[in-house]
């Protein structure tokens, strides 16, 4: 069922993955379901450390960002407010002659071409585009295919019981924005974090784990205060080198956010945190790519989105031979649509109050208030105009966008929002891609042999260390080889092995990435009586060894996997 | 949206979650979806602790466990496999005069009577059964509705193409067995546990969170030798006391595994392994109850099912007046029907080759060998009448279970398992109701005051520390508190409150449930020598106070919180 894949590389990858434990096809037995994929037990040990890094480093490291976890299923009228029921869709197309269906972008793409608009805003096939099964010119007409999961909810199948599977995590932040900000004591700027499953009913599911219809996110959304409200409590606002789309390059700012950044600072904040996450986990900067979308990209409300992209094996390259990479996050400026939308949807206000806006508002000069007020009232009315809903009047608009500016005044106004939106199982796949190493030797009767290592970083790696007595016969080794493991196993995952030569126990531990490997030998037990109660540590990326104390061991593990 | 609650515990409890951030309805601001709650900060923080500690407990923590990560959305033929398709359904019935929906079963209970089944199977209710909203007796017949959420997947909405969101996890466990058994170097006795979402479109969700439509289980299935396995390899087979079904009370059993053990042991092992989890993050024997499934409760499959429950606010009670308590986890011996349904369904073989079987079996002596191959073969001739598609034959079902015994001789055998299966939801609740206690005070002035604690033991705990500075407006305090957060803050989630009175923060945290703060003072600056760098530890249950250095902080937390 899987999808061909593009390159030797990457079979090779989803060979040892599936030899290993790391992915298996979704029901499997069952000749497999297109588009899933489980992980099995190092599979599952790598995405829950990753996922845990994320929540420590996103949540619980940081005063300003509070925590969430809410369902998949939710009211339908969320997803009418976000335009994902009404706009969340692919162009698919079916060729007539072999009956097989395709994205039509895709297949446009496949063939070097773009898929284009008609004036009507109809998607229309550059003329020539083939199917690329069958070669046949005999296409239907690409048609939007919304990707939502639908189900019903409670016994009755019918309209008003419809419900989809979230297909972002996003819009659950958005709608339990003022619950989250009422009980945490937090104060914008701030941010709401949360990780789950997402469904998206992908017309081609491709590239192995990359492109699934079911897959987990890890998502922020960071609140932070208009422009205009920043120039009027600071004077001015700070703003990155030229505009957030030109400079979003990481490395030009200051690490710790100050009060007076406008949108383009916090902007490029994340990128370069989200930047620092990557490489933290093993992600070398020449391992990751950029891509700053271009006016023409961006969704109407955004004012910029920086991807962070990751070159795959299966990652195109460009006119000049370079490989820029897919994506593996987002991160987005989305102004303070969002919150707009639920607050127009659902006639609950989405605003906050801020007294030291409105204190300082009271002493700007006139021309101040008019300059930011007009700004503002520009802003709302541009944003209000947009996002109309038929029967809104060009007067109910202006009204609405006077009292959206005059909110100003007293101190109200509705957050905007910086999303870093990143896909946790595109993240493992590229770490996985990243860690693979394989060397083939020549043995002495020129037999060839290939191995295996997976140069996990220790911080993601499924097992932290392997504890192998060095021989299974001898119960005193076995016997302190079990203490070591009950030493270090309340503080990391332990793999114990006592089956075979120590040479096959390392290499298994190799395939599996796990970093370190300890080794109790007849020193421990004191054969060399200034080695008592030490341990010979292997080091998995270049076999290299050294004696450690077992009194040390946990702290120096501790300092390595954490 | 919200069921009404039970009594006034409940209503007490439904508001502090909602105001400090436990639990928020789903998509409140739309008017809710019934039957859906999503966790806020704390209770975000509260669920992935509990998740950790159980994942740590049953996978990381032993070597005989394997993890598994399976996706929601799996091959509807598992669904057919396991008997979910044709028989997981509700009784449902409508009253016809308000026509309010009910679950027939709950709907006679609830008016002390039983739904009974006609000599067809079909339900039937007894005389007099009311509708319990306008007492009209006009009641449509209960009728099956199956409480599986379909879906579909890819771009035609046909047969073909359903799909069903999991009603459990067990499953993909079982339809990985094989993957996880050849890539994980386990051997039976092992597990493979697994965390995640199931969804179930209950008729009438109720009781909080306790039934909701969307809700996380943590399953382990625990594969074992069956017993005529274990007595050809061990001579006999070592049982609890009685049979597993009267003695599932825990207390019984020697805590360390023993090859010998057959189901009844294993079963009572994995009960008193679950009563210690629970006990160890904080549910008191006390407020823990047992159900035994009498053989009548039983599924056809199940040799015995011990249920472990818990006594919430809203439990009934029965005739004595005892509080017996609702389900927290279910922990049942299903033999081995589910590897057995998916090698039928799949037409994959699920059994394992064990060389230790075909070695004794070879020394058995003839009549021991004819008396473990015809009790093998009952049970697989048992197993397979009951379970036979309508096209199977009598002579087919005894072809396969001759060839099904004649495998004990070759080694070859199908795993029992054993199911402990929890779910997340139903623990928080319980640990939010435990924890639950006010305190109401008359002052001086004759004002009543009530205070809340959340009595958390302090692994679940969702911050672990307060860090709180005396005074905010002093920078030495304020920098010296900051440093201790950063001190901790790598190693547990700490809160650092710097807003109102040392009181008012203290009763924020007691509200939190907050095991212990840290107050940061002028002696910790030095101003009694002696007390230099040490800072006031609080104890959350009972106000007492005491001073702790804070070189040793971090150890004396970690003690106590993991």
């Amino acid at each position: 069922m899987a999808e061909p894949r593009e390159n030797l590389q990457m079979e090779k990858i989803v060979s040892l993955c599936k030899r290993r434990g790391f992915i298996f096809q979704s029901s499997e037995i069952y000749g497999g379901i297109n588009g899933f994929w489980d992980y099995g037990p190092l599979g599952a040990e790598l995405k829950r450390n990753v996922k845990e890094l994320w929540w420590h480093a996103m949540t619980r490291q940081r005063d300003d960002v509070a925590g969430l976890e809410a369902t998949i299923i939710m009211s339908p009228a969320i997803w009418k407010a976000s335009g994902h029921v009404d706009t969340f869709s692919d162009p698919m197309c079916d060729c007539r002659k072999c009956k097989k269906r395709f994205r039509a972008d895709q297949l446009c793409e496949d063939q070097g071409r773009a898929l284009t608009k008609d004036a009507n805003g109809k998607f229309v096939f550059p003329a020539g585009t083939k199917c690329t099964n069958c070669d046949s010119t005999d296409l239907t007409d690409p048609r939007p295919f919304n990707l939502m999961f639908k189900t019903y909810v409670g016994p009755v199948e019918s309209e008003d019981n419809v419900a989809y599977l979230r297909p972002e995590t996003a819009q659950a932040i958005f709608a339990q924005f003022k619950n989250v900000l009422e009980t945490s004591r937090q104060k914008v700027p701030f941010g709401i974090g949360q990780i789950g499953k997402a469904f998206r009913n992908e017309v081609t599911p491709r590239n192995y784990t990359f492109r699934s219809r079911e897959f987990e996110q890890m998502e922020l959304e960071f609140f932070i205060k208009p422009d205009e409200v920043i120039e009027a409590i600071h004077g001015s606002v700070f703003r990155v080198q030229g505009s957030g789309l030109e400079n979003a390059e990481p490395g030009t700012l200051n690490r710790e956010p100050q009060p007076n950044w406008g949108w383009e600072a916090w902007h490029q904040y994340w990128v370069e945190e989200r930047v620092r996450f990557y490489e933290g986990i093993g992600l070398s900067r020449d391992t990751l790519g950029f891509h700053i979308q271009t006016k023409e990209e961006l969704a109407h409300y955004a004012r910029a989105c920086t991807d962070i992209l990751f070159k795959f094996p299966f990652s195109k390259q460009d006119e000049k031979g370079n490989v820029k990479g897919d994506e593996l996050e987002g991160i987005a400026a989305r102004s303070d649509f969002d919150l707009s939308q639920h607050q127009r949807f659902s006639g609950k206000p989405m605003g906050v109050f801020d007294d030291e806006l409105r204190q300082a508002w009271g002493k700007l000069p006139k021309e101040k208030q008019d300059d930011l007020w007009r700004r503002y009232y520009e802003h709302r009315k541009n944003y209000l105009t947009r996002s109309a809903k038929p029967d809104e009047t060009a007067e109910q608009i202006q009204k609405q966008a006077t009292e959206d500016a005059n909110g100003l005044a007293k101190g109200q106004y509705i957050p905007h929002v910086i999303e870093p939106s990143a896909g946790v199982d595109r993240l493992i796949l590229a770490l996985i891609a990243n860690a693979y190493s394989e060397t083939t030797e020549t043995d002495a009767k020129g037999k060839r042999e290939t191995t295996y290592t997976m140069k996990f970083h220790p911080r993601v790696a499924p097992i932290k260390v392997g504890v192998l007595p060095l021989l299974k016969n001898k119960p005193e080794l076995v016997k302190q080889a079990i203490a070591v493991r009950d030493l270090l196993r309340p503080w990391m995952n332990v793999y114990y092995d006592d089956g075979g030569s120590i040479g096959k126990r390392y290499a298994r531990q190799d395939e599996a990435g796990t970093p370190f490997c300890v080794t109790i030998d007849f020193d421990t037990l004191g054969e060399k009586p200034e080695l008592l109660d030490t341990v010979t540590l292997r080091y998995r990326d270049d076999g290299k060894q050294e004696r450690l104390k077992i009194s040390e061991l946990r702290d120096w593990l501790l300092a390595r996997v954490r």
